[in-house]
């Protein structure tokens, strides 16, 4: 996965076009499309928010259908959530547009919005952009890659060649990556495997679960929230085994890379957690320090405070026998039952690096689980205190 | 409730010492007592962490058996968590020390700890001090509510007198506001009412969740949380559905001060949902509010973005009807149904105060339920990044 980025091509059958369409108020690029040449077979997942946006509701109706894909359309800068009726409309309408315009039928194209929650879509720009977008589809990723971003600080692609030659090629966005009520994350995967979809919808929850999920924490939660995956078939017939392997890489790949890209991130946080019960519970308790202000601070501030990793997985719920417990961090063993003596000026050292690394063992069981978040910086505060005004 | 605080005494039968012992490196006090001259009947709440602290697993047993407290003994700057079989004595011989001094029986003797985790208590320190605590036992209530502070910038004491004459007199801590995994949080309250231990304990619970679980959210989950009222009955016969009332005042004084003394905090957060299906959702909305960084920095840049609101009582779960949804900020309508016009700078305006008020209608019900926090500042990142090293 070390392509540059710039040459990484979408899996054949695929295309993306990309376009400035004037939603975002600097007029970068924020409108665009996948299509597929060919029928997908899908899966899904959106936000369990009970105030799910427009486009998260429409999906998974799709979805439920079980009926094939050929395209999904994205637009930054508004979310189109909390727009009652007329944004429910209005979330159609771009679906139907694309579908028209492609030729295909409208249940072929599902939708997906971020941004600012509460604005309506200004529906002439979207109209009018969505009518020229397959003007413009050519193979490469990048565009499409970066139209879909908003507050992310940099573009993120991730892709694999698996052994017939198949490829799985994945995009994702999101950046306030704080808390799961963040700004909307996307993730996305298209590839020309061929895969049953039973087999594929039967395997992406637990996927996401440890990949998706384990950056956004507590479930999917913000309003727009959602990780799609597209495959089109056309590199023929695909071990199974081999293929949900890859993607589950791919998906962790752009879940580190949402963390690192979080709003004022420094540092990437990683928390492997062992000896838990069961693996929900080793990921919820990775999570909750993930997501643990306090710890994120300590990280922000290379501070070994390995107390707040005690508290939080405490808070998680999970089980856990302190006396047996263990916690490590950047590899040294700081806690094992007990306070352990250890040099913290060289740990705190060994934290003012791209990464930092915790290992907890909850000496309960054998299940593990692993989870992705960032250090919490001033500048974090400054990006969110007036997004809106 | 606008007394004086240095005035504030104790209720009847109640007095107090605090004293520096030298477990603060800063030298400031750390090791106090209260102390009823009478058996009191008593309710206690501690967290729900599985990593809880020897103190809390302690007085929960002592809880259980129902028998009558005679004192409370607390030290601040070492939490006294996560330090395994050695911590479980160390706590232990700290009551046994107050309880052999006062002459009463040690399970007569609750503990609170508060300060860094998986630290030992100084325990020559902590004996020592306690042997000469009783020395000094005074009615006065400021020092005790001084002497329990950690990362708090001022003391939290309310009281409120009842109409036969007796008084309920409450103090608490805890400051690292952002989140469940905050530093720990106290609430203790004193009266020389006469209550039922029953009703007590059975009302309790309910107090809790409106009032000091409204500021942690998510139930009690550091490690040291706890809340206690003890009532000695020196003031005779009271009605039991005044008292309770008025504890429960007292107990949402003490929460929204803590709220306000938040790590960092420039402004209150005040949450208010109506409209719910239950209490329980109605509080987990308010909570999931004050807790939503995303919303916390808007707060602190005084930027009225309800969208944040919409997102977060998503998340909590809460059941809602977005189109019968309303929200107001400061009082003016922003939601409902859908985005209302408004005069946004003008209400940005109206947010540079102490206290910002969200008012939530979530449109499916008639329960209510409030919720403290406040603002997510740069200063809390930098209280925080350096704690132990």
């Amino acid at each position: 996965m070390t392509e540059p980025l710039p040459d990484v091509t979408f899996p054949q059958g695929f295309r993306a076009a990309a376009m400035a369409a004037g939603i975002k108020p600097s007029g970068k690029p924020d409108l665009s499309c996948v299509v597929s040449e060919r029928d997908c077979a899908w899966a899904f997942a959106g936000t369990r928010s009970t105030t799910a946006a427009a486009c998260v509701t429409r999906n998974r109706e799709l979805y439920a259908s079980g009926a094939p894909l050929r395209a999904l359309v994205v637009n930054a800068g508004v979310a189109n959530a909390a727009t009652g009726q007329q944004g429910a409309r209005d979330n159609a309408d771009m679906a139907d547009a694309l579908a028209s315009v492609l030729a295909v039928g409208e249940a072929e194209v599902i939708t997906a919005s971020t941004g600012v929650i509460g604005h309506l879509l200004p529906m002439d720009k979207v109209l009018s952009g969505v009518e020229h977008l397959p003007e413009e589809l050519e193979g490469a990723a990048l565009p499409f890659a970066t139209a879909i971003m908003t507050t992310d600080t940099r573009s993120k692609l991730a892709h694999v060649t698996l052994s017939n030659g198949a490829r799985i090629v994945g995009t994702a966005k999101g950046s306030g990556m704080i808390h799961p009520d963040m700004a909307t994350m996307f993730a996305f995967a298209f590839t020309d495997a061929q895969v049953d979809q039973g087999a594929l919808r039967g395997a992406f929850p637990a996927i996401v679960a440890r990949t998706f999920n384990a950056v956004t924490v507590d479930g999917d939660t913000s309003t727009n929230d959602m990780t799609a995956v597209l495959a089109n078939g056309a590199a023929g017939e695909t071990d199974l085994t081999e293929f949900l392997t890859a993607l589950e890489g791919v998906m962790r790949d752009l879940a580190r890379q949402i963390a690192a890209d979080g709003e004022g991130a420094t540092r990437l946080l990683t928390v492997r957690v062992t000896g838990a019960a069961s693996e929900a519970e080793a990921l919820g308790a990775a999570r909750t320090c993930c997501v643990s202000p306090l710890l994120k601070s300590a990280v922000h501030g290379a501070d070994p405070n390995w107390g707040r990793v005690i508290m939080a997985v405490g808070r998680s719920g999970a089980g856990v026998k302190v006396e047996a417990m263990k916690v490590s961090v950047q590899g040294v063993p700081v806690f094992a039952g007990g306070p352990l003596n250890y040099d913290a000026a060289a740990v705190s050292q060994s934290m003012k690096t791209d990464e930092v690394i915790f290992d907890v063992d909850l000496g309960v069981g054998s299940a593990r689980g692993e989870a992705w978040g960032c250090d919490l910086s001033a500048e974090y505060v400054s990006i969110n205190a007036d997004y809106t005004t």
